[in-house]
């Protein structure tokens, strides 16, 4: 990368970590600005983390839910974006290194690299409850839930097709309740009628829920309505059940084993490793503890939002792990930023909106919160379909979205049932076979 | 698998290996007869082959061309889908052995397992020239088209960076035309204004082929026509031109060194291990020499269609390795086995109906060949993009397939431009961090 020559006139260089919702929101304020803005991401697209669910479940194509940051940005000529891995930060220096040996020395640092999955300290259930962040998390969750039908279907031990047929989902916040009711609508709907020894319908979805009621982070009578919606869906609630061990055979729950094939991670965040980057002490999940105005105590124009970020809210505690937050905090930064290029001077304090928070629970059932004012059952099952195309990044995503929808809902057909495997099965024997032909 | 009790009232069984266009039609042809028919495939979908190439430069998105076979076949109840790998065939027990140790019986045998790339003999090709045969291919296609511009945007090295943006296509039949032309158009439309240190409208595309014209199936003045409209697009396209050596850093032909990151394989076709696992002697390019009436000589109730055939046309040469040919064969000998159901008598001969040959170019550049009528151009462009809409798997996949060709018209936008890894980038590390936060 060729930097602009040093010097008085040099305009300030940004640096902006992570295009997620917060990334790309301060950097599209950004764009057109007297300033040199640099994005870095490990991926090429921006992802609508939100819909990543459906992608799992085979409703939705990868494609219809990311777009290239690139593209996303094409139109600010002064924003260049760079696909790398952070692999640490000299807040000193005032520069950040990158995995493949780069270096981006920066004026202004914008850290918003987002939360990752955690397995409460048990990595080694990574492997066997596979958590929804990536894409390629998606793809693979969608390949072990319908391998799980096509297992069930050739199995002759009636045991072992029960567990095949038996799929848990561990969490009950909004990740885990949008994936339980999605699974069994794939078992219920989308499968009917396409196997000929088993019967998709027959499948058993568990939700395990550690606290005493689903949605945490909404009013009760939500988060009771949510519950009873997903049972009358078939899916078999547990609460307080905290998984004590995840294996390729099942999980054990408050002592009890559950033979299952397929365990999801809908549970534990933790941040991106932003403190540890900053040389700042971590706060609660990881996160960096940031003033009102976005900015890292102590560190010189460095500032976090978004789920790396402990921003406290107008009640004092810190406000949750949100796309909406993260939106308008890189919104507000991008423009604060930009408004105080030429002094200097820190961004204005950042006020939270809540604009309402919404959960999806199956075919017609939905459950919303506007601070305080609910709403659930059918209205908000339209109204969360209604924000979520709109909230998608592109036209043509959302017309294609819209597409899917509709057709799944006059057809009960999912449209991008693939299973799609790192190594295609038989790929191997192939290689060799190919050349002897 | 419950297998019906054995006796004379039995349904007969009919096994078909292989779900392409040639096993799929054969399926839905006895979909409904008194038979009880097995469809075996090592992947859960249908792939529409014909569009891969824009899957692999990021115009489509895989669920757009492709369709799970269980639910294309779901109406026929009579018809069962079994996700597996053929292992052998036990001619005299009539028995398939599948990878995973399952066994299938058969009464009547379809072998339609199709082709695979080859490298002519040289295997350690592969990994420095993909082929493009499945969507998991694809995937990676693209992803290492996308990532050779994305490191030439970070590379200040001006000849790597030059190596980096030079791609090259092996094999100049319509395989290797489609990409080529694809390539280009991803440099030079979709890519353009997204990058901020090189133009990638500078990449090179070469196109190799070893004999003296393109498409070498159709007459000459298409091949002609093809190669100038390439030309016109930016591809230097070499005839007489056969690869030496395939490596990391690049291709030599005929004794010239050309530096290139990214080299594709549209070269080499062989068939399907059928041969081996029939015990009969390999045709030319691995295939299966078989009748008239799609039977394998010497062997009872085995037939072999598609391109695992060798199969005499009417003027006695093997038909090519067409979709069309596959798709007719399979439903000719679909309504033969059911017709002869009752008294087991051979199938009539088949008869190849031509029904033309199609290549695309680029943007508003296509050839069509019907039996000697010729058709090129804009003309041909719009009557390929039809017959291929037509032609598509699923009215759902119609019509999202003709809204992102209609977008990528009007504004020059690939769809579907997305880098996934099969090890996402950073996850290794990840993992590890995950925990300690």
């Amino acid at each position: 990368m060729e930097q602009a020559a040093a010097g008085q006139a040099r305009a300030p260089r940004i640096v902006i970590l992570g295009a997620g919702f917060g990334g790309l929101a301060a950097a599209q304020e950004l764009g057109g600005a007297p300033a040199q803005v640099t994005v870095v991401d490990r991926r090429n697209h921006h992802l609508f983390i939100p819909l990543l669910y459906q992608v799992a479940t085979g409703a939705l194509s990868p494609a219809e839910i990311a777009e290239p940051i690139r593209h996303l940005l094409r139109r600010h000529r002064n924003v260049e974006v760079v696909l790398g891995d952070v692999a640490g930060i000299d807040t000193a220096a005032r520069k950040v290194r990158l995995e493949d040996g780069g270096e981006l020395p920066y004026d202004r640092l914008v850290v918003a690299t987002g939360s990752r999955s955690s397995w409460f300290g048990h990595p080694e259930w990574r492997e066997h409850a596979p958590a929804l962040r990536s894409l390629e998390d998606a793809r693979r969750i969608r390949s072990r839930l319908l391998l799980a039908f096509e297992q069930a279907e050739r199995e002759r031990d009636a045991e072992e097709r029960r567990r095949l047929l038996t799929f848990v989902v561990v969490g009950g916040g909004a990740t885990g309740v949008e994936l339980a009711g999605a699974v069994i609508e794939l078992a219920r709907r989308a499968l009917k009628r396409e196997f000929r020894h088993i019967d998709p319908a027959a499948a058993r979805v568990f939700l395990l829920e550690a606290g005493d009621r689903l949605l945490p982070s909404m009013p009760r009578e939500l988060s009771d309505y949510a519950r009873r919606a997903l049972e009358r869906l078939g899916v078999e609630v547990r609460l307080k059940a905290a998984v004590e061990s995840v294996d390729a055979a099942g999980v054990t729950v408050a002592g009890e084993r559950q033979p299952a094939a397929c365990v999801l991670w809908g549970a534990g965040v933790a941040a991106s490793p932003a403190a540890e980057w900053l040389g700042v002490e971590a706060a609660k999940g990881g996160k960096v503890e940031v003033e009102e105005s976005l900015a890292v105590p102590g560190l010189q124009d460095v500032f976090v939002i978004g789920d790396a970020a402990a921003c406290p809210g107008p009640d004092g505690t810190p406000l949750p792990g949100l796309a909406q937050v993260a939106k308008q905090q890189g919104r507000h930064l991008g423009r604060e930023l930009r408004h105080h290029l030429p002094d200097g001077l820190p961004p204005a304090p950042f006020r939270f909106r809540n604009r309402g928070d919404m959960a999806t629970i199956g075919r017609h059932a939905a459950v919303a919160d506007f601070d305080g004012r609910t709403l659930r059952g059918r209205p908000a099952w339209l109204l969360w379909g209604l924000v979520h195309v709109y909230l998608l990044v592109g036209f043509q995503n959302r017309l294609l979205v819209t597409l899917r929808w509709l057709a799944a809902w006059a057809t009960n057909r999912f449209g991008a049932r693939l299973i799609t495997l790192e190594e295609a099965p038989g790929d191997r024997s192939d290689a060799g076979r190919a050349e002897q032909a």
